[in-house]
C-alpha cells in the first residue's frame, strides 16, 4: 500500500504522524490531505534511513538540492561534499542528477545515509548508463531504468511523460525566444523525432505507474517545456503541457500513485502568482515543485537570488517545493560553496513565503532573532541565524569599539541609543 | 526656481529633457509628473557633475548605495573604492553617511565627481561634527548643517521630521518588539526625551524647507519608525508617521521643494504591497524610496538576498528607489566586496520589478541574453550580464568537453540538442 492507498482506506501511517507532528497538524488532517492529492509524502519503502516529509497545502515550503556528477567532472567525493552541505543547512530533498560513471554505487551510498528523501531522473541515467545511442534505447530500457532506481529506494522520480505530441505540436505552432531548456525534455524530444515514437513515459505510462506504486515511488511530473527566458513564459507551450501533466496527474493518483508536478523556470515577477494558481487550478491542487523561478535573465553569477526573488513569490502564492538554484547556473557544474550559496539563498526564500503563508511556528525563530537584537545578544543572533557561521565571521572581523554595538553604527547603535532612552524614561516614572 | 516650481510654471527644463530621454517618455509628460509630485528629480544647482535621473511612477527603479565612515572605521581611501564600485555597477545614486572625521572633504570630494545624486542625513553628520553633547545640540545648530550641506550641493537629505510628538505617542502606545531601529530616528527621538522639546524639524520645517528650496534639495522623508523586525511591520506606530509624513509631503511641495518618502524595513512578503498602496495614498503619489524590504529577520549574512526578495516585490507593487542592503547589514560596515555584492542584488531586483511593471525597454536585455543562448554564444551572455566579471570567471573556471556547452549539462546541453534536432528537421523539410 502507497501512502495515498493507505490514506484512502483510513489508515494513519507512521509517516503520516511524523509529518503531522513536525508541521503542528493533526495525523487524521493530513491523511486527509495525503488522500486527495494535495499533499504527498514522497517515502519509497526501501529508503529506511528517510525522515519523512510532506510536500504540499498547508505545510513548511520544502527546499531540494541537485547535485550528482556530469561527464565533465565526475568527482565523487566532491557530490559527497556537497550532499554533507545540503543536509547541514537543512535541505529535505536530494536530487541526485549524476549521469556518467557509477551512478549506482553513489545512488545506494546516497540512500544509504540520507535523512532527506532523495530524488531521480531516470532519463539521464539511462542515456549515461546504457551506452547506446539515443535512437536505440526502447521504451523498455528507460522503464528498466525507473525500475532499478526504484528498489534502490529512490522516494520520487522526475518523469518527462507530459511532452506528448499534441504538447509538441503546440510548443512547435508556438514560435519561442529559447525553445526547450529542460535537460529531460530536450532528449525525449530528440527521441520523439529520431524514432517518430510517442513519447514513451507517456506510451507506458500505466506500466510505469506499476513500477512506482510496487515501492511507493512519488511521481514528479516534469515541464519539458518550462520557459528559459522570461520572454517564454507562461506561453502556449508551457501551459499546453501542464494540461497534460494534469491530466497525467489523476491518472496517476487512480493508481495509487502520489504525485507533484514540476514548473517553471523563468518567469517575470508579475505572471508568478498566476502561474501557481494555473497549476493547482489544472492540476487539481497537487503540489507544485518549482524550479526558480528566475524573475530575469540577465544575472548569470547570481542566479541563487534571481530565483530566490521568484521561489519567494512563488511559495507565497502557493508553491510547496522549491528547487535550489546555486550562483552556478547557466555557467558549470556548481562547487561546495555554489551549493551552500543555494541551499541558504532558497531556505531564506522558503522561510519568506512561510511567513507570508501563515505556516504555523514559522514566525517562532524571527521572534527570536528580534529579542536577541532588542538586548543586543550576539550569540543569540548567530544561533537563531539561517546560516550561524557567515555572520559571527562578519561580526567578528571588524570589533566595534563600544561593546555590544557593530562596526556599522558604532555609538549611533539605534537599539543602544533607544534602549538608554526608555531606561532614563523609566527611572523618571513615578513607581 | 526648483524643478518642481519650473515644472508648475510650464517649463520643461534641462533635466527633465535627460530624464525624458532616457526613460523613453515625452519631455511634456515628465513636466506634468514633476509638477504633481510624482517625479522628483534630485538636482541641487550647485551639483555640476550630476547626469540628472528621475525618481517616481512610470520610470525605472533607482538604486542607491549607502557609504561613509563610521567613528569605528574612519578610512576614507576605503569609502572612495566604494564610490567607484557603485558607480561602476551602475548606482543611480549614493548616500554619503560619514559622521566623523573631516565629513566635508569627503563630501565634497564626491560631489565633484559623482555623476550619480548625492544623498545625505545630516543629523548624523551633526552629531559628529558639532561635537556636542546631544542635548546641547539646539534646532539652530541642525539647521546650519543642513544649509552646509545644501551649499556643497547634496541632491537629496533625509530629514526625520515625521517622529512628531503626536508620532511618539503612537510608538510608546503600540508595544514592539524592537522599539526605534532608525539610526536617526533614534537619534531625534533621544534628544527630544532629554530637550522635552518638539522634533527640531518639524517644529522648524518651513524654515528648513526654504533652505532645501534654495539650492532645489529634494527632501527625503525618513521614516524614525520604521519596523526593526517582521514582527513590528505596518503597525500603529510606522502608519502613524506616515501620516505624519504625507502631511509634511503637502507642505514641501507647498513651498516647492520636491519629495521623496522613506519606507519600511522588515516586512514580511504578504503586507509588501499593501505597505506600497498605502505610502502612495497617504502621501498623494510622491515617490517611495525603501529600504529593503527584508522579508524575514533570520538571515543575518545574507540580507542582500531578503532585501533583493522585498525591494523586487516593492518595486513591482509601485516603489521607485530601493536603497540596497549589503551582506554585512546588521553585522559591521560594509567593506568593497559587501558593495559590490550589494549592489548587484539590488540592481537585479529593480530590474526584476521593471519587467513586471512593463518599464519601457526594461526587456531588451533579457531578449538579447535570451538570443545568446539560444546560439551559445558566450560572449555575448557576458556582455549582457548585470555583472559581467564574475559569470565568466566562473564559466572560464570549469572548461566543457564539448564546445559551446558548459559543464553543468555537458554533452546533455538541451540548448544544443534541441538546436540540433531542429536541425535535422529542416533538412527533411520539402523545400
Amino acid at each position: 500500500m502507497t501512502q495515498i492507498d493507505s490514506a484512502r482506506a483510513g489508515v494513519v501511517t507512521d509517516q503520516m504522524k511524523v509529518v503531522a507532528l513536525s508541521e503542528h497538524l493533526s495525523p487524521e488532517h493530513v491523511r486527509q490531505q495525503v488522500a486527495c492529492g494535495r499533499i504527498a509524502i514522497p517515502a519509497n519503502v526501501n529508503h529506511a534511513s528517510l525522515s519523512p516529509v510532506g510536500v504540499g497545502e498547508g505545510l513548511r515550503t520544502k527546499v531540494n538540492v541537485n547535485l550528482g556528477v556530469s561527464a565533465d567532472r565526475a568527482d565523487f567525493p566532491e557530490e559527497r561534499r556537497k550532499v554533507r552541505i545540503a543536509l547541514e543547512y537543512g535541505a529535505e530533498s536530494i536530487m541526485d542528477l549524476s549521469n556518467c560513471g557509477k551512478t549506482h554505487a553513489f545512488r545506494s551510498w546516497l540512500i544509504e545515509r540520507s535523512p532527506a528523501m532523495v530524488g531521480t531522473v531516470p532519463l539521464y541515467d539511462a542515456i549515461g548508463y546504457l551506452e547506446k545511442g539515443l535512437a536505440d534505447i526502447t521504451a523498455d530500457d528507460f522503464l528498466r531504468v525507473v525500475e532499478a532506481h526504484a528498489r534502490d529506494g529512490v522516494d520520487f522520480m522526475t518523469i518527462h511523460a507530459g511532452l506528448t505530441r499534441r504538447a509538441v505540436a503546440s510548443f512547435m505552432a508556438t514560435g519561442r525566444s529559447l525553445n526547450i531548456v529542460s535537460r529531460g525534455g530536450s532528449l525525449v524530444f530528440a527521441w520523439m523525432q529520431e524514432t517518430g515514437n510517442e513519447n514513451p513515459f507517456y506510451e507506458r505510462y500505466d506500466d510505469l505507474l506499476d513500477i512506482l506504486h510496487e515501492h511507493d515511488v512519488t511521481i514528479s511530473l516534469g515541464d519539458a517545456l518550462r520557459p528559459g527566458c522570461v520572454d517564454d513564459a507562461t506561453d502556449a507551450a508551457q501551459i499546453s503541457e501542464l494540461i497534460e501533466l494534469g491530466i497525467l496527474t489523476k491518472r496517476a493518483w487512480d493508481r495509487g500513485v502520489q504525485v507533484m508536478v514540476e514548473g517553471p523556470g523563468h518567469v517575470p515577477l508579475n505572471q508568478i502568482e498566476a502561474n501557481v494558481r494555473l497549476q493547482k487550478r489544472l492540476c487539481h491542487g497537487a503540489p507544485f515543485y518549482v524550479l526558480g523561478p528566475l524573475v530575469t535573465d540577465i544575472a548569470p553569477g547570481y542566479d541563487h537570488i534571481t530565483a530566490a526573488i521568484g521561489g519567494a513569490v512563488a511559495a507565497a502564492s502557493g508553491a510547496d517545493f522549491l528547487c535550489y538554484v546555486t550562483p552556478a547556473e547557466h555557467l558549470r557544474l556548481p562547487d561546495v560553496d555554489d551549493v551552500r550559496e543555494g541551499v541558504i539563498a532558497t531556505k531564506i526564500a522558503a522561510h519568506a513565503a512561510d511567513l507570508a503563508k501563515g505556516v504555523p511556528h514559522a514566525a517562532d525563530a524571527d521572534a527570536r532573532m528580534a529579542a536577541a537584537r532588542r538586548v543586543l545578544d550576539w550569540d543569540a543572533m548567530f544561533e537563531v541565524a539561517i546560516d550561524p557561521v557567515k555572520p559571527r565571521a562578519y561580526f567578528e572581523s571588524s570589533p566595534p569599539a563600544i561593546e555590544g554595538t557593530c562596526t556599522m553604527c558604532g555609538d549611533m547603535c539605534a537599539v543602544r541609543t533607544v534602549n538608554q532612552a526608555l531606561e532614563k524614561l523609566d527611572a523618571c516614572s513615578p513607581d
